[in-house]
């Protein structure tokens, strides 16, 4: 029987939507990266009694529970206290975590307020999970058959202390383990999800192992080949032959795999070819430089941009002709050839992508949704006309997404694909 | 009692964390608003005895149950068979609904893939819910006691099908409630949540109407103050005071209350100035103009931006003096302040940003981590350097935030916080 483990996210905050639960992806993709079984997923508030219930009935169900949020020094803190309830175990301060605290604070020159040390309390029989970025230790207790771990809610406290304390021990408590899970993501733009549904029906139907699933975000359409079997190895050998039809079905809408972004993807066919960027930006604001400029050591192909928000910015620093504004508009195919050619101009780059457009929700000189990206290369320069359906943070980051497509496919030199959604 | 509503997200994709709960918040800050009552929500795979098992554990533990996910055209897509067998009924097939969906397709000039046909199908007893953004409709279905509605995962179809077919459902089954709910969030940046947390532990412990709870994000913190009672005006009366109290301690640290963005604040402190704005952004590359682009009508204000990544750009866009780096590092006050004065020059605006910095991995002249933002309005030029821990994402983003802040203040007058973090 595959060793399960369940999530819990403690937080009012959460129910309330006030904030988004990164962290339940965050531990999923890692559990599953891992070859653990994860089923199950569930919020609970900062209320003692359902708390309490709901680590009990994980408990009976999962053989370990992870708890993330509840640990810091404010009064709606009750993770520690849940546990320990949980367990039918007392809590007890820990004196050296008191002497940690303190010196934790004094080495940053500030006073500890007093409440953090409710941090130092666990419950009886727990271990302690050192938190080199912050205030709150983690916990590890056994309860009822099960292992319980509480880690912090903040994603960087979090992170670390998951990868090296609770994944290793989980993984040791699941020795038992006769097999890895392994996935394979294939990640695509230009087709439609449930066209891509259809053109991989076959497979879907009579492949068990692997496994096939299609998820669609912001634009891009992912197939995920996930496999089980002894080892790494013989995993990857029953998704290699299922990865090569679908590579051969999809051809250049496929752009990169399991981690790959698009921005990765462009930074090195930049290198490649030694050539540099830039971009020139309307409706989306930056936001293709702010993406663009993700990728670590970007510097070595990206120069900068120019934002051309009002038109007498993309005529004096991008060079627009006033007379193609007055002919075409400003949402037109010839404004955006020109930001782009014209971007290589001011900011002596190879490469650049413009995007002119309106947003929403009022119309500019065309209705809302209508984008136009344009991209120059040493090989020439192109452009095209989107329609984006949406509010104006939907068609922004959907143009952005598009954008860096356009500027992919130019770099590879392939034909577009038919459809630009 | 009050009248409570549960949430399942549907999807493997979701324990796998190849995507984030988005719905989840989303939901649970309607929920709130509605001052429904929302005490968990849980996400399971597209597995069909387990989701069967949940919707029925579901049904019986709340008086309505929403899923969403699952509704799509592939055949990973499984709520619908779920509900009716959590149910006791059959599927059947919607003549109608097959028509509308041939209808859609064609108004849009593209044949249907007939993979589509199967979002015709529903649950016998259950009413369709129309979904004007895309092909699956939702589903309402009374079970063992408790209804359950069915909404697509995709946000942009989700959201007008909830506000406006399951929101108005919920309410009226909800018609015995006694109460409304009404929360009132003050937004801060400047001080560290512990630090906000020990400034109100007397009305942490005193006040149980309202509660008070506290909650960090990127940098800001957020007071949330919420009552209940017989109507929104009561419910308003019991916060006012409260509200005055944290207003008082908190001082200029408050920039907004409820959904107010540091975006919009900058916004409305520059229309009421008269004021136009710029940025000149080196290791954010864009990501200041990218949200102060995010408000509707932004062109009123935002000119546009100067993305100089390399130094050449620096000096020949911003007028940078090249002896100014030489002498202080590219990272330092003095290239902050003249990009800010070189962007305001360059781009023909009133007020600008700049930041300059060393976002990571690799540090620049200055060690990774250490920004500086500098700000120039017609009263003045001034910059701060500041360190910031984490990897490069985190950097950037707690940088941009920062700078919002930094602007915001000097629009206001005010002196700067003593803490920068």
């Amino acid at each position: 029987m595959t060793f399960s483990v369940e999530f819990i996210a403690v937080g009012t905050e959460l129910l309330l939507g006030q904030i988004v639960n990164t962290n339940a992806s965050w531990i999923g993709s890692r559990l599953a990266d891992a070859g653990l079984g994860h089923y199950r997923q569930t919020v609970i508030g900062d209320n003692f009694a359902r708390l309490v219930d709901e680590i009990r009935a994980a408990a009976a169900r999962s053989d370990a529970v992870i708890l993330s949020g509840g640990l810091g020094p404010t009064q709606d803190d009750i993770t520690r206290e849940a546990m320990a309830a949980a367990a039918d175990v007392e809590l007890v301060r820990d004196d050296e975590y008191v002497s940690r605290l303190r010196a934790y604070w004094e080495s940053r020159g500030r006073q500890m307020p007093e409440s953090n040390l409710k941090q130092a309390d666990h419950p009886v029989g727990s271990l302690l999970l050192d938190n080199p970025k912050g205030t709150a230790p983690g916990l590890r207790l056994d309860a009822h058959g099960a292992v319980l771990f509480a880690v912090p809610g903040v994603p960087a406290e979090l992170y670390p202390m998951f990868d090296n304390q609770v994944l290793p021990a989980l993984r040791e408590l699941a020795g038992g383990l006769d097999g890895v899970m392994v996935s394979r993501v294939l990640r695509s733009w230009g087709e439609s999800e449930s066209r891509i549904g259809e053109m991989f029906d076959d497979i879907f139907h009579e492949s068990t192992n692997p496994t096939v699933a299609f998820l669609a975000s912001s634009g891009e359409i992912k197939v995920r080949l996930t496999a089980w079997a002894k080892t790494n190895e013989e995993a990857e050998a029953l998704i290699a032959p299922l990865e090569a039809t679908v590579r051969e079905r999809l051809g250049p809408r496929i752009f990169g795999a399991d981690e790959d972004t698009i921005e990765q993807v462009i930074y090195h066919l930049l290198r490649a070819k030694g050539w540099s960027l830039g971009t020139a930006e309307s409706a989306t604001g930056g936001m293709i430089a702010a993406r663009l400029t993700s990728v670590p050591g970007c510097s070595d192909t990206f120069r900068g941009s120019v934002i051309a928000y009002q038109q007498d910015i993309k005529e004096g620093l991008l060079g627009v002709d006033p007379v193609t504004i007055a002919e075409h508009g400003v949402v037109s195919e010839a404004v955006a050839m020109e930001m782009a050619a014209g971007a290589a101009k001011t900011l002596g780059v190879d490469v650049a992508v413009s995007v002119t457009g309106s947003a929403g929700p009022d119309p500019q000189d065309k209705p809302a949704g209508t984008m136009v990206i344009g991209v120059h290369t040493p090989t020439g320069t192109s452009a095209r006309m989107l329609k984006f359906p949406g509010d104006r943070e939907r068609v922004r980051t959907y143009t952005t997404t598009a954008a860096l497509h356009h500027l992919r496919l130019a770099l590879q030199g392939e034909a577009q694909p038919q459809r630009w959604l």
